[in-house]
């Protein structure tokens, strides 16, 4: 009775087989009387296999012929899936990135989508045809095919949802829901039935890998109701939504997430005077360093200062190489850096309206004597910087800590999902 | 400082080593100072496997969605090649069949070209860009994805040939081009510097794997110069040509061809009365076999007669049965069939004006001992049926009866031809 987009990513995707779990899926929307619109990834694997090409071909591939490459992947499942919901006799036909047309920007291989014509594909679902869509992939202006960055079939979901005014966005996938914490740390980790959009975005930055971030924030800029469940379960999900919405069991804390993604980099004795902190982060914005956690210290004896941070593990040694060759400006008495960090965040909409939610943090992590190394905070979220091999014990602590303990899991063998994750 | 199309098949674009060499081509053409368009396949094996998941999904895949599928196969070849290319230093974009576009019927899976848009394409080329063009591939009047069939990569080629009145259409295959016959089979075969499109019809209607037929048929009809020739080898190929054009050392005979494909069928006893004919091939006809040469002896006593004609081998157990249940209309006294025969022709556009091929033939058969079990004959091609374990000797002796053995081959390791093998 509704229009419903479903959105199956590679791993639901990979192989005949499962296309054919998709495809009943889909046909059990469709016997329940809803208007459906299918977004697909590629098949597991087949992304990665395409890029590889790209990269053999040439290290640095021209993004726009890039992208024609790449998208071949979505339009094979686009095609398989419809073959395969009309061998079940449920109509159906593709609509690529060019057909329907998907506008993007013509910034390749990270395209941003900037509208979906909708009145052909609207009137295909009226009269009874499924509309199956590749994801990832659209068009610019010009004509050419666009791709929107990996993760991105998520967003193309959410726009076409967006787009043709859906009742809710479905996104299936291997993990059946956003949950308190990874299980595989704490099996008494909880499933969440809802969780806001901003909390969700906090997740996806801090590592959990459940939905693209983009994705998220298209939501809830274009109020898309999401909701993330398993491909391979019929167990409910979970429901990505407006706080407006989110008014059955207001929670502190909406999960605990863990990032070991990042490395820590201190100047220490760096002089304490005004254009200090650009001559460190500017060379390192040049380089294009994502530079995450930053804590500058009150200026010790002698105007000298530390200056920590962190960015990417995978960027330290470029990092390192800048910081090095910007000595003469920054004037730094050493440089020291550590890779073996973590990053805990606890996640929550309910701490604008609660104290204590840091000292709670605080507490807890001091009481078994983990050591804190930098902090930092927004409205929703406290992170701390943390020793690398402390990740599962101040997880655990956290978790209990803010209540969020389930019962004890019910056998070894269920799905686990792996919500929080990092990349 | 001509306008050419040089196509590349499967083996020429498996993997991204072999389509370095083919981009090297590419610019080489380019540096003598020509505008190109390079039309390409699918790596060698990529459209199996596309086809093979069609046919996992569903065993009658709709085929507008079967399409969609199998086309992402040269999709990415195309943009492999533009990448390649570009890493050269080479100017060179994909034309994708529905950017051009190549516009085709809807008849989905062996669909026909029936225009070409060439105004962007040619813009693009005077301005030094190489065209690269995914053959095989077309869009329909309605903005749906078409595939011409399997082989129309080389229909791709000679249609863009013809649109952009380009002065020759380099087919680039494994083969260095077409042999008086199998190689293989004759060692002293010959590589033919030109045959005729009416020479080159016959011999691929036998067997004789080079060119997909309907390219040849397109190129007569167009006038387009066609050139096979070996990616893998710098020799010269073979350019088939109107026969107005081929008048250096015209041959009696081009070529001889074995096809292994067939299967004999005998009816005896059939009643020599008006309507026997249509009784027979009528049912087969519904059927939908391919009923190759036929051969009705003259009636023998009591008004009975025998017809013999051949089938697709792998149509054989369906023909049976086709006769087998028209039995009432026929009323043959016996059904009789043989699947292991074998159709040798000789092919020239010289026997035009030449008696005597026929004779010579059948007396160099004799002389072997080798039986006729049935003869079909063209304006420019002699067939006979005959036991396939005589196969090879019937080859080696027509090969040496025409004249057409050449020098001993040079060396063992040379790349030889498969110019005739049966597909």
């Amino acid at each position: 009775m509704a229009r419903i987009v479903m959105k199956f990513g590679g791993t639901s995707m990979a192989g005949t087989e499962r296309i054919r779990n998709v495809a009943s899926r889909v046909k059990t929307a469709v016997e329940a009387g809803h208007e459906v619109a299918v977004v697909v990834s590629a098949m597991a694997g087949e992304t990665d296999r395409l890029v590889g090409f790209c990269r053999e071909a040439a290290p640095l591939a021209t993004p726009a012929e890039y992208d024609v490459v790449v998208a071949a992947g979505e339009q094979v499942t686009a095609g398989l899936l419809a073959i395969t919901l009309q061998a079940m006799g449920v109509r159906a036909r593709s609509w690529l990135g060019w057909q329907l047309p998907i506008r993007t920007s013509d910034a390749h291989g990270t395209a941003r989508i900037e509208g979906i014509d909708t009145t052909a594909v609207l009137a295909s679902m009226a009269a009874g045809e499924v509309a199956v869509v590749p994801g990832f992939q659209g068009m610019t202006a010009g004509g050419r095919v666009t791709t929107l960055g990996r993760g991105g079939s998520d967003t193309s979901a959410v726009a076409l949802a967006a787009a043709l005014g859906a009742e809710r966005c479905d996104i299936y996938t291997d993990v059946d829901g956003v949950y308190t914490t990874d299980p595989r740390i704490v099996p008494r980790a909880q499933k969440l039935s809802r969780i806001t959009y901003e909390e969700m975005l906090e997740l996806a930055s801090v590592g959990a890998k459940v939905l693209q971030t983009r994705s998220v924030e298209l939501a809830m800029k274009e109020k898309v109701r999401v909701q993330v469940l398993s491909s391979f379960s019929d167990a409910p999900g979970t429901l990505v939504v407006d706080e407006s919405e989110d008014d059955v069991e207001q929670q502190l804390i909406a999960g605990v997430a863990y990032d070991k993604s990042e490395a820590k980099v201190t100047l220490v004795g760096v002089p304490d005077r005004p254009g200090v902190v650009a001559a460190i982060f500017g060379p390192l914005a040049d380089a294009n360093v994502n530079v995450d956690m930053i804590v500058q210290n009150i200026a010790k004896d002698e105007g000298k200062t530390d200056v920590t941070f962190t960015v990417p593990r995978a960027q330290l040694p470029l990092s390192l190489d800048v910081l090095d060759r910007a000595h003469a400006d920054i004037g730094h008495a050493a440089l020291l850096s550590d890779a073996a960090v973590a990053k805990i965040s606890v996640v929550g909409v309910g701490m604008r309206s609660h104290a204590g939610v840091a000292a709670t943090m605080f507490r807890a992590l001091a009481t078994r004597g983990i050591n804190i190394q930098a902090i930092t905070t927004s409205e929703i979220k406290v992170s701390v910087l943390i020793a690398e091999e402390y990740v599962e014990l101040a997880v655990r602590v956290l978790h209990t800590a803010y209540g969020l303990d389930g019962a004890e899991p019910p056998a070894p063998d269920t799905i686990s999902g792996t919500a929080m994750e990092t990349a």
